[in-house]
Formats: C-alpha cells, sequence, structure tokens
C-alpha cells in the first residue's frame, strides 16, 4: 500500500496562509489556499502567500482543491495558485458567491473548474475521497474535511467551534464526526488558535445582549465595526436593529459587497425597512441610525479610520456617536487600533470595546472543545494546526493530559511531510516550501535584500551623490550633485556635502580618475563618512558616477 | 491672588514622556521629565520627548525640576531640558543614582545642582512648596507630590498603587494623604492607567508563589525576563533562588548597571553567594541556574531576541531551559514580543508567560485603589493623567459614580493649561507644546516631511536617475545612469530605464536642454511613469542633473 503524505505548505506553527496537501501514490489533495498578513518587519508587502513550488512541479498530480470556508487565510492565495495549477474547486455554494470576485479580477473565471459541495457529499478524487462535514464558525458554511486515505479518514477540521445556538441555526454535525471516528480516523488534523483559553468558547448569539444594550442606550448613533466576512455578527445588527427601532447602513466597499452578496443569498435575512443607504440617514434621527463598518484592525485606508481623522468624505463623527468595537485586534495592529479608539473618545465618541456583557466573542473553540474533537473522532495520532508554536506547544499537553500518548503527537513545521503507512507515522524529507511576499503592486517576490534596504532607507534616508567624470581625460566635469530623501539633515548640510565631495574628486590625480570603479567608490566613502561625522546617522548612500 | 497655572507639556491624554509645570506668578515648578517611545509610524525616530519651549522662554522663572520615580517616562527627557534650562533637581536618592549615568553621559554632571529630598521634606520653591509623599510603585522611593499653592494643595500621585505588602516593606503614607486631604487639596491630578481594570490590584509580592512554582519544577535553567528597572521584580528572583538552590546571573547592559547600583545602595539585597557571572554558570548544574534577562519589549538588540535566534555569542539556550516572560506588552510591541516567544518554544524552550499563578504584577493601581485616592485626598477638583483619552473618558465617569460633581472634574489636554483661582478653575489660551522626535544619531528634530519620505521609502524604495548635460551646447553628455534601493525589480529593468531616459533626453531639443529645470522635471516623470507602468509601484525617483 501507498504511503499517505500530509504535506503543510502553510498554516502550521504558524496562523495564517492555510495551504495542506494530502498526497497518496499519484493523487494529491490540496485543503485550503490562504493567505497571511505582513508584520512589521516586511516593509512594503500586502500580502504573504505560500510558496508553490511543490504543487507546481507536481501539477498534473493534483486532483482537486478543497476550500474548508471563506475567510482570507483558508482562500485569499487561491489566484496565485490558480496561475500554475488548473485542478476542480471544491467548495460550498456560500464559499464560491464570496471568493468570485477576487477570482474574477485576477483570473479567467472562465476557465476554471468551480464545483460546489454540500456537507454530507462524497468526492472522488483519484484514490482518495473528500467528504465535507458541516461545523460551527464565525463565518457560514464552514467544513471539516473527512479525507479517506488506504490508511484510514485524515479528518481536517477547519477552523472550528461547537456552537450549539449559531445564528444560522446550523449546527456542527457532531453525530457524523462521532460516526467517522468509528469508522477510523488515522490522523487528526485541529485547529490549535484557542488552546490557551480554558472552558467552552461563548455562543456567537450571546453577544446579543451586549448590542441590544448599547442600541437601546446609546444617545445617538451606533456604529459598529467588526471583520468584513463577521457575516453572523452582521445579522445580529440588522435585528437588533430592527428590534431597537435602528435602521441599518453599510461603509465600506468589501462590507457592501458581502452584503449584497448575502442577502441575495439568504444567508443574510434583513428585515423589511432596516436597510438604508447613506444617503437616506440625513433623514433620520440619530437614534433611529446603526451603521456596519470596516476598519477593525485599524487599517488607515479603511472607514472607521478616516473618520477619526475628520478626512473620510461621506460622513463624519460627532459627539453622541457610539462606536462598538465588536472584533479581536490581529498582532501587530493594537497600536493602529488604540489609536483610532483614542481620536475616537477625544471627539467625543464613546466606544465600547471591552464590557461585562461581550460585543464580540471568538470563531474558534476553547480547550474543552478542542478535548471534545479528540473525544469524538478518537484518532491514532493527532498533530495541531492553525497555532503558532505556542499553540502547538499547549495543545500536545493538552492532548497527554487526556492520556493520548506522546508518540502519537505530532508537532508539524511547514515544509516537513508527515509520512503514514501500514505500521507508523513519521518525517519526511523537507519539501520545497516558504512564503513569498506580494508588494503592493501585486508583484509576487519581494527579495531579502530587498527588505533589508527598505529598512535602511526607513530608518534613516537615502542621499545620493552624481558626480560627472571624463575617463578618457581623467578629469572631472562639472560639480557634484546631492540630494536625499528622509534625511534628518538640513539643506546647508547637504550642500557642504556636495562641495566636499567636489573637492576630493577634483583633487584625484588623472589616473585614479580614469578608473571609474575608484570614483565611484570614494565618492560614496567620501559622502558617508562625512554625514556618519555631522549626523552620527548612516543613511544609503547612493553614488551615481556618469561618464562623459 | 495669583492664578494657579496647572500646565501639562507631556503625559495627559497619553501614557508617556510626563511632564507638568505649575506656574504662580512667577515661580515655575516641572513635575517629571519624561519620554515616551515612537510608534510604528515614526519610523527611524529612537526617542520621543516633549517641546520645552514654554520652558525654555520662562527658564529664569523655573525654581526646580521635581522627579517622582525613575522610570524613563517620568526621567528620560531631562538631559535635554537641561541643555536650556538650568534649575535645581529634586529626586530621591535613588533616582538620583539610577539617573546619575545617563545625565553623565549628556551633560556635565558638575554643573548640575542635584538635591536629594526625603519623604516628608518641605521643599520650599519661591511661593509654593513641594511635600513628597511614599507611594508604592514598580520601582523604589516613589513620590506622590504635594505642591502648596495660594489656592490650596495641587497633589499630583504619581505612578502609584496601594500595595500593604511591598517587597521593600515601604507602605505608602496613607495617613499622610488623608491630612493633606483635610488640610485641603483643591486639585489632584491622578495616575489612571489602571481605570479600565476593576476591583483592587495584587500586591508585587503576588508574584512569589508563581517564581517558586516555576523555580523548583523546571528541568533545567531558568530565565526571567522583565523590565531592567523593575527592582523589586528582581529581588524576589535572587530570594526565590536562594530559597530554591539557583544562582543568578544578568543578561543587558542596562540591568547589569542597575543590579550593581541597587545591591551597592541597598536597594536590592542579594542573598550571599547567590549572585554569579556568566562564565561562572557553566560550572554549574543547570537546575541551579537563574538569569536576570533584558528583551521583554522584543527589542531587536536584547539579549533574549538575539539568544532565541541564535545569534547571542555570550550564551545560547537549550531545549530544557523555561523562560520566564514577567512584564507587560508596551502596545506596539505584541507582535515582536510573540514572535520571540514563538522562536523559543521552537527550540524547545518552555516560555511561561500565563499562569494560574501570576509571574507579573502592574505597578498601576486598579479601580478601587484609584476610588481610595479621592476619597482620602477630598480633592475640591480632580484630573486624571498618566492615560490615554480612553483612560481619561473611564476615570471621569468612575469620579461621576462616586458622587463628584461633573463640573469639577477636568479633562486635560497637553499644551492647554489649566487656572484656578479664588472662585473657579477653567482652561486658558494654548501654551506652545507638542512632541519632539529624536533619531537615533540623538539629533533633536525629526520633521515630518522627513517621516513622510520614509513612510515611501520604506515602501516602495528610491531610484536615482542620473544625466550629464551641457547647458550651453543644449547637448546631453554620457548616457542616463541608473541607481536603485529596496525597489523589487530585475536589473534588467532597471537597464531598460536608463535607455528610455537617454533616449527621452537625447530626443530633446536644443532650446529644451538649457531649460536645465525641464530636463530634471522630464527625467523625474519619464522614469516614474516607465515604474508605475511596469511594476505598478510608486518609489520615490530623484533625478540628479549635472551640468557640465
Amino acid at each position: 500500500m501507498a504511503v499517505v503524505q500530509i504535506l503543510p505548505l502553510g498554516g502550521v506553527g504558524e496562523i495564517g496562509k492555510n495551504c495542506m496537501a494530502i498526497r497518496q501514490g499519484d493523487d494529491i489533495i490540496v485543503v485550503d489556499v490562504g493567505l497571511s498578513f505582513p508584520n512589521e518587519e516586511m516593509l512594503g508587502v500586502d500580502i504573504v502567500i505560500p510558496d508553490f513550488q511543490y504543487l507546481i512541479e507536481n501539477k498534473d498530480l493534483v486532483r482537486g482543491i478543497f476550500l474548508t470556508h471563506a475567510h482570507e487565510d483558508h482562500v485569499g492565495s487561491l489566484p496565485y495558485l490558480l496561475r500554475d495549477v488548473k485542478a476542480p474547486i471544491y467548495a460550498s455554494e456560500f464559499t464560491h458567491a464570496l471568493i468570485r470576485s477576487k477570482l474574477e479580477e485576477k483570473s479567467n473565471i472562465k476557465e476554471l473548474d468551480l464545483r460546489v459541495f454540500k456537507p454530507g457529499d462524497i468526492i472522488e478524487v483519484g484514490s482518495m475521497s473528500v467528504e465535507p462535514v458541516r461545523v460551527t464558525h464565525s463565518i457560514p458554511e464552514t467544513t471539516a474535511m473527512a479525507i479517506r486515505t488506504q490508511h484510514g479518514i485524515v479528518l481536517m477540521t477547519a477552523d472550528f467551534k461547537f456552537d450549539f445556538t449559531p445564528i444560522d441555526g446550523k449546527l456542527s454535525n457532531i453525530a457524523r464526526l462521532g460516526e467517522l471516528g468509528k469508522e477510523g480516523v488515522i490522523l487528526l488534523l485541529s485547529d490549535s488558535t484557542n488552546v490557551e483559553r480554558p472552558g467552552w468558547g461563548p455562543s456567537e448569539r450571546s453577544v446579543i445582549p451586549g448590542l441590544r444594550k448599547v442600541f437601546n442606550e446609546a444617545p445617538g448613533r451606533v456604529l459598529l465595526t467588526t471583520f468584513a466576512s463577521s457575516i453572523h455578527r452582521m445579522q445580529q445588527v440588522y435585528d437588533v436593529a430592527a428590534e431597537t427601532g435602528r435602521k441599518v447602513a453599510v461603509l465600506g466597499r468589501r462590507m457592501e459587497q458581502n452584503v449584497d452578496i448575502c442577502s441575495r443569498m439568504g444567508y443574510l435575512k434583513i428585515p423589511r425597512e432596516t436597510r438604508v443607504n447613506l444617503d437616506e440617514l440625513k433623514l433620520l434621527d440619530p437614534r433611529q441610525i446603526a451603521i456596519l463598518s470596516t476598519g477593525s484592525q485599524g487599517e488607515p485606508m479603511s472607514a472607521l479610520v478616516q473618520m477619526s481623522k475628520e478626512t473620510y468624505g461621506r460622513m463624519q463623527l460627532v459627539a453622541g456617536d457610539t462606536l462598538i468595537y465588536s472584533a479581536r485586534p490581529i498582532p501587530g495592529n493594537e497600536a493602529a487600533i488604540w489609536r483610532t479608539v483614542n481620536r475616537l473618545f477625544r471627539m467625543g465618541v464613546n466606544v465600547v470595546y471591552e464590557s461585562a456583557t461581550p460585543v464580540h466573542v471568538s470563531g474558534h473553540g476553547y480547550q474543552e472543545e478542542l478535548k471534545m474533537m479528540i473525544n469524538l473522532t478518537r484518532p491514532f495520532y493527532v498533530a495541531p494546526v492553525h497555532g503558532e508554536p505556542r499553540h502547538q506547544h499547549m495543545y500536545c499537553k493538552m492532548a497527554q493530559d487526556m492520556g493520548h500518548p506522546e508518540h502519537r503527537i505530532f508537532t508539524l513545521t511547514d515544509g516537513i511531510p508527515l509520512y503514514l503507512d501500514e505500521k507508523e507515522a513519521y518525517f519526511g524529507e523537507p519539501f520545497p516550501c516558504g512564503r513569498r511576499l506580494v508588494d503592493y503592486g501585486g508583484n509576487v517576490g519581494v527579495a531579502d535584500e530587498v527588505l533589508r534596504d527598505r529598512t535602511t532607507l526607513a530608518k534613516d534616508g537615502v542621499i545620493t551623490v552624481a558626480v560627472a567624470i571624463d575617463p578618457e581625460q581623467g578629469e572631472m566635469v562639472g560639480d557634484a550633485f546631492v540630494s536625499a530623501k528622509g534625511v534628518n539633515a538640513p539643506d546647508s548640510l547637504l550642500a557642504q556635502l556636495a562641495e566636499v565631495v567636489t573637492d576630493h574628486v577634483a583633487s584625484l590625480r588623472e589616473h585614479e580618475i580614469k578608473d571609474v570603479d575608484k570614483v565611484r567608490h570614494d565618492v560614496g566613502d567620501v559622502a558617508r563618512r562625512f554625514i556618519t561625522k555631522r549626523l552620527n546617522l548612516r543613511p544609503i548612500v547612493l553614488p551615481n558616477v556618469i561618464e562623459v
């Protein structure tokens, strides 16, 4: 029997860019093709995607791409994979709807083989089959994936929580998970994002009282900011708005888009006459107004941040408005978010971000839910995914505390395959893997050297020194020309620098000037020493030597 | 009677760079002269200090500078103020000791008029007097300042908590605060940092069980990272180490410095033979080793971060080591801290950062402690300081909930004075105030324009295009020379750019080339359009035109 290979291209030992390949013989299945966001060291980087080299090298073996749900960290890099790998894309009707617009921007949608599945379908792909199983999460139509291999079921939980009162009434199919456990789960790949949180997480529905309280008591308009994909949260805003006599407008392109799609498809049930557009707001009393807005991560271009800076054209905030911060700060965004919140308080806007009655809950299960998943599916091997090393570490401890033998728990790493055969599970040789940085121009692949240069540019700026020489005659022509950007220096100092460089080059001997490289080296050297001496700074110096 | 002016130069509506001036007639007192750290938008900025213009313009009126405690956000910008303002510096013996080295670096210490006070001293300064009153905080010898004015006592709490079991046994002088309240506090300027935390904060001593547990159970070396100024925390490490048979080494220049000073002065009582230096560690069993380390904020150059990257020369971490994260992430540092923690987990280091038994507590009082301060001092007016707008907002609500009339609660703003006269308190005209950015070269004053340029440089990099022309003849000399840094473009594209620019300039007519500004404008324009077209990016383009 063939060895089954579990190949993490992204999403283990990190939260983001989830992408897992499962290979049996000459059949490869890909589950999720996500992106992640750059950290503050990745200057000029828009998004981070997995390095797809392994899939590209084996493109003829890729039988299908499966999407567990429509969050960016699970679907965001699909357009980039599709540039090189053509395979059927299996997803729920909802997921297809949400990713469609992005696919249309970046690829020829007609050429794509989009296939809709329903939970419970059993999809034959090569020598394997895939069964999506419904789980609850912060976005509709999320499914775990049960992948049948020769050695048993590889069960990927996807992002999940066990919410017994989900907003859309669609509960996790716990019974089916139990059946699969009975049939035989060889490997459980489990969400571990919230393993640090003890107990059982609150239901999405538990934010209703918090929202209701604010909607009732707010003296003026109520704004709520959350992720553009938090459809369940938006549903509750519409419901509570209708109940408290407020109408809801939507701010932010992405959110408007999602509201349209979801209301059209029935995933969002908007009570009659509750939906209004921005211009209609002026006809309403502030107490009749609620507004859904993007910007929960302090994104500079978002409506919320621009309103907090009073630079947003379509709407202004005023004292007496209330903002509900109904989201989780993604690590790295805290400072920008707090700056926004503080600007709002200065404007007299009341911001509700932590309260006795919660206004946000996580879409990921807590420790007891993670334990229940293990208990339900009774896996032979278990490995946490969708977590940083600290989460993986704690998940492994948790599994051991449940009595799961240590040698059947694996801490996976991007780029290192886990092999399953009749007798055992073991790590294989690393396969080509890594991260690819995409700049704001959409160009894939920003080199580390470019990032290093940007870091230096950002710190001390850049100075260019241009000189013209006549290599034949071995003499300088004209004076040195200096320009600078981002350098904390007065113009007078730059003028001095030009003189210093001019004097130096002019003083060189004929044969020295004939050596263009020496001149270039000298110019850079003189400039660097001058600036370091005067300012104790090290800007990047670009010597430009023109041969005339 | 004179109007008493409360002039916040920094530290209200923000956490950091605390600096308050109190003026009565021709007498000015300054309390605290702190710095704050740059946010991620302040590229190339080392520290942020208050704009001292008001104090410089009135330097002859400054009778004294008082320091409440030795934290950087209260003393860090003193060397910069002292460049222009000479006045006696009043502080506790401990605070003087800790700031001494910094003052020696930046100013001629012999010229300074350093005066030591003890809690309870009454220091006459011009027409006012200042009485330091001991409070508990996360650093020794912290004092509130009772400033007697013609209209009553202006009481600045400084950073405080009411810790009834402080490590050094020096309790807050609650009785004295009560007496001052009876005497008559016209204005209370209160710490508000932890107003969001309900209840009463835990004592510094409450971390002992957490430390003891880890020190006993850790299978190998124990490292603890905290702020270099957390003397109390360090004391507990030495005590628990002695108790559990471990010896303590110190990593990090600043921390070593503070340990020396504090042990010499008796603020740190190091049990005999508990202190070792790094080289002695190799003689010890891992279970006999504890290490104090800086780097709790994920500072790239800190020992901890370098060890996590295995680039630290003096020491390596190994699987089985344990790190106690005994600090609070300063907003903005979270991402860097988590990256460090995750790298450590990957190395097999067990990191204790949240646990049932706490390993860190705050030095700032919680809500009930803030209420107790109001209750004790019974101020006529109250204003929260040392908080962001969100904290000020919540503090004002809290004071109202205590029955304090709203019109006697003030939300201060940096740069806007609060006037106190016989009848009332009211805001005066704004005075010169703001922030000054200090770069890594120690140069004060980084312009906004420079920051904007750095932001662009950081995003897309820089391209320089140099051409030489002969304005007399009106002709181009030689070819265009292109160089780039931080631009995500292949060399071939830059070569093409050089050709495009050369062709363009060569094609200009004689009279056009004679117009140097036009040539410069053209070169920049052509280059920008070329890059935008090919890469959809907008790097900074620097055209250098040399006249030969």
